[in-house]
C-alpha cells in the first residue's frame, strides 16, 4: 500500500489500512528517538510552521520536536504574536506563511474545519493539531498505537471512554480510530457531557460507572475542562471528582491488565487518582513518548506525497 | 562591483548600483526557497539574533526563515520577553547579545535612528527591520525587486503609492529605492496623510485619486493603520474606504497591465476590495516570497563584508 | 580526573576540582565562539529543554545559543505559555518534556529546591538556570572563570560582593565557588540586605563601603532589585545609590588594577556609575561571553555522563 494524502485533517477519512500505515511508519520512527544521536534527515530543507491560534504547550511542543528530529526547518506562530491581532484573516495568515514557501503548516484552530478550509486552498501540507470539539487526529493515532503496542492488537478490544465527551476532539477522533480498527467502545460520564447522540457512532453509551469499567481492557480518562464555563453541565469539580472519578475503589473492579490512559495535562484527584496515574498499568507518559513517533510518521508520510521523494522510512531514519 | 557596507540601516544611503546588486543576488536566492531542500550553507556557524522592540510576526519570520534558510544559528528576542522591561537601555541589551559573538543584529525599533545607533555602537552587522517611521529598508527592496521581475525594469515605470504616508517607513524607503532607480512616483491620499513637504523628495503629491491612478504601472496601497491613535487626521475607516479605498469602480480606469501591490496585512475593503486584492494582477503574495529572497540576499552580501569568505551567490547556494 | 555528575544543581555540592574541571573545558570551548563557523558536533541529536517559570532573557538566550553552537535541538517553555496555567505541576510537566526523550532540561524556578526535586525524578540531565534565592551555578562558574582569565587565579583574591546579597542566588553561588577556589570573600551592603549570618559560610561581613572596596582585587556588585517590594529594607533608590553605588569618588579608593563585575542588567547610576560600568576595569560585557562558553562546558561535560560517548572536548570542538 502507498500513502496518497497531502495533508492530515481528520481521522474520519482514513480508512483502517491508512491508520495501520501511520501505526506501522511511527514504529520505526519510535526507535529514532531512542538513540544517542536522535535525527533522521527526511525532512532537511522543509519548512514546518505552527500556527497554534488556541494555547497548548505539549502538542506543539511534541510537533516541533517531530519536525526537528527529521532535520526540518521549524517556526512557530502563536495567535497573540501574530498578525491576526491586527484583524488579518486565517486565509491571509495562512497564505502569507505559505508563500515563504513553507512545506508543512500544523494548525491548532477554535473552529471546527479550519484545517480543511486551509488545505482546500494552499499547496502546503496541512496537520490538523485540534479544531474546536471536532477532531484531533494524532492524539487519537498516538492512543491507538499505545494501545496496539501494550495489547498486541486494537479488534475486539473494550475500550471505555470517560468524562467530558461533549465538547472533545480527542474522544471524536479516538471514536472514529478505534470502531475502524474495529474495538468495541463505550462512553461513560456525566448524561450532560455525555449525550445518547454518540450512538450512532457505533459505539455505546452507559451512565453506569461500574458497568463501564469492569470489562474494560482499556480507559482513556479525558480531562475535565473545569478552566472553561461549564457551570450548567456540571455542579462541581468535587462532585464530578466523586461521582466519576478513577479512584482506587473503582479501580478494584476493572480487569487486573486494564490499561489506563489520560491525553494530558492529568488532574490529579479529580478525574484521576494520583496513585493510578503513576501505578503501572498507566500509560500516560507512553502516550506522550509515542506521540513524538507518531507526528515524525505523519510529517514523513505526508513529505513523500509532497515530492519529499520515496525515501523508506527505514532509510530516511538511518 | 563589490559589497563594501556591513549594515543595512536605509536606502536612502544605498547607490542604485548597490540596490541592483541586492536585487541580483536576491534572484539567485529565490531558486533556493523552490528547491526540494531549501537550504544553502553560507551562514553556517553564524548566530543571527533578531531582536523586535514592536511586534511583527510577518517580517520577523521572514528573516528567521531566511537566516534559517542560509543555515545560520537563530534566536528570537522580543520587547515583551526582554530584559528591556528591567530598565535596561537599548545599548546595553545589543551589546549583551553581541556579548555572545553574535554576528547578526535584526532590529525593529519605535524610535527613527535606533539601528544606526547601534551600528555605531556593536560590530555585529545591523539590518534595520523598520524603526518608526523612518526606514524599512527590506520592504522597499523586496517592492523593487517584484515590479522589476513583473514588469523587466524600474526605470521610467510611474508608480503610486497611495495612503498613510505621513507616518510610513515603507513609503520613505519605497520612495526612496523608487527615485533612485529612475522611476516617477506620486504620493496619493487624504491631505493630512500626504503632506506636500514629500515634494522635497523628487515625487509627485497628487490629491486626485482618479488621476494617481488612470497612468499607474504600478500601485502600491499602504495599509491603514486603524489600531493607532489618528482620530484628528481622519474621520473613519469607513469614510478612507469611500474616498480612497481600490475598489472595482476605480479599478476600472487603471492600466489593463498594472500591477497591485501592498506590504500586508491588508484590510480587505478598507484600503483595497477583497477581489482586487485576489486578482491576478495583484502581487501580493509574491512580495511575501521576494521577501524572504532578499533577506537571504542582505544576510549573504553584508556576511561577505563580515569576513564570512569571498563565497559567490550561486556558489553559496549551492 | 574524570567528571562523573549528571546534573548541575548547585556549586555547593561541587568540589574545587569539578569547579576547576568546568572552568579549563570552558576555555576550549570559549575558543569556538570566535570563530567564523562557531559550531561544535557534541550534541547533535540531543535534545535541550530550557523550562523557565520566571522571566529571563539574558540567561536562557545564553544556554540556548551555547546548546546550539553544540548543535543541539532546542526547545524553549516559559511558564505563561506552558500547562502550567492549567495546573499542572512541576513534576508533571517535567515528566512530559522527558517522555519527548528529552536530555536535557534548564530550568529556572522561583522555589529553592525545585532543580533537585526534578533530578531526583528525571533521567534526563537537570541544569539549574536559578532556584529561588538558593543558587544559580552557571553564574558563579562565569564569575570565576572570568576572575581566573583575567587575574590568573582565584586563590588569595579579595573579592567584594556589594549590594542585595539577602535574597540574592548570585551571591550564594559566588561565595560557594570563591571560598572553594581559596578567595577571600568580603559581603558589603545595607545591614537589611547583609545579615551578620552570612559569615557562617566563611566570608566577612562589613558594613564600611569604603574599608569593603579599598583592598579588593574584584568588586562583584550585584543588581538592586528594584521592581520587587523591598520598601521594608530600603528606603529608596535614591539613598541606596548614594550609600552604596559605586560611582567615580569611591572608585578612586579602589586598586588600580580592581576588577569590576555585574551579573546584569546593570542599573545606570544606581548600583555603579555609568562611566564605571563601561571603562577598562569593568569585564561586565566578557561575562556575558565567558557565560556562553561555561554554559557549553556544562552541557558538554553533563553529556560525557549521560552516555554521549567519551569525546575529548578538543575534539568535539573541533
Amino acid at each position: 500500500m502507498k500513502w496518497t494524502r497531502k495533508h492530515l485533517l481528520t481521522i474520519e477519512e482514513l480508512s483502517a489500512e491508512e491508520i495501520t500505515m501511520v501505526l506501522d511508519t511511527a514504529a520505526s520512527f519510535k526507535e529514532v528517538s531512542t538513540r544517542t544521536v536522535k535525527k533522521a534527515p527526511a525532512l532537511r530543507g522543509k519548512t514546518v510552521v505552527s500556527l497554534f491560534m488556541e494555547p497548548s504547550t505539549r502538542t506543539r511542543v511534541s510537533f516541533e520536536l517531530a519536525a526537528k528530529r527529521l532535520s526540518a526547518d521549524t517556526l512557530s506562530i502563536t495567535a497573540q504574536a501574530s498578525s491576526i491581532t491586527k484583524g488579518e484573516t486565517l486565509k491571509d495568515t495562512a497564505r502569507n506563511i505559505e508563500a515563504m514557501n513553507t512545506d508543512f503548516v500544523i494548525l491548532r484552530h477554535s473552529t471546527a474545519g479550519a484545517p480543511k478550509f486551509l488545505a482546500e486552498r494552499l499547496n502546503a501540507s496541512i496537520l490538523n493539531a485540534g479544531d474546536g470539539a471536532h477532531e484531533h487526529p494524532t492524539q487519537a493515532l498516538l492512543d491507538v498505537f499505545t494501545i496496539r503496542e501494550k495489547l498486541g492488537r486494537v479488534a475486539g478490544l473494550n475500550v471505555t471512554i470517560l468524562g467530558d465527551i461533549l465538547f472533545s476532539r480527542v474522544a471524536r477522533s479516538n471514536i472514529w480510530a478505534l470502531t475502524k480498527l474495529g474495538a468495541n467502545v463505550t462512553l461513560c460520564g456525566p448524561t450532560t457531557l455525555v449525550p445518547r447522540v454518540f450512538e450512532q457512532m457505533g459505539v455505546k453509551v452507559c451512565y453506569n460507572l461500574d458497568e463501564a469499567l469492569k470489562d474494560a481492557d482499556v480507559i482513556n480518562l479525558l480531562r475535565i475542562q473545569h478552566e472553561r464555563q461549564r457551570k450548567s453541565l456540571f455542579p462541581s469539580i468535587r462532585e464530578y471528582a466523586s461521582l466519576f472519578g478513577l479512584n482506587q475503589e473503582r479501580f478494584k473492579l476493572t480487569k487486573p491488565e486494564v490499561v489506563i490512559m489520560h491525553p494530558g495535562p492529568i488532574n490529579r484527584g479529580v478525574e484521576i487518582a494520583s496513585e493510578i496515574a503513576d501505578c503501572p498499568r498507566s500509560v500516560i507518559l507512553e502516550q506522550v513518548t509515542n506521540g513524538l513517533a507518531v507526528r515524525m510518521a505523519a510529517l514523513f508520510l505526508l513529505n513523500g506525497v509532497q515530492g519529499g521523494g520515496a525515501v523508506p522510512a527505514v532509510e530516511a531514519a538511518a
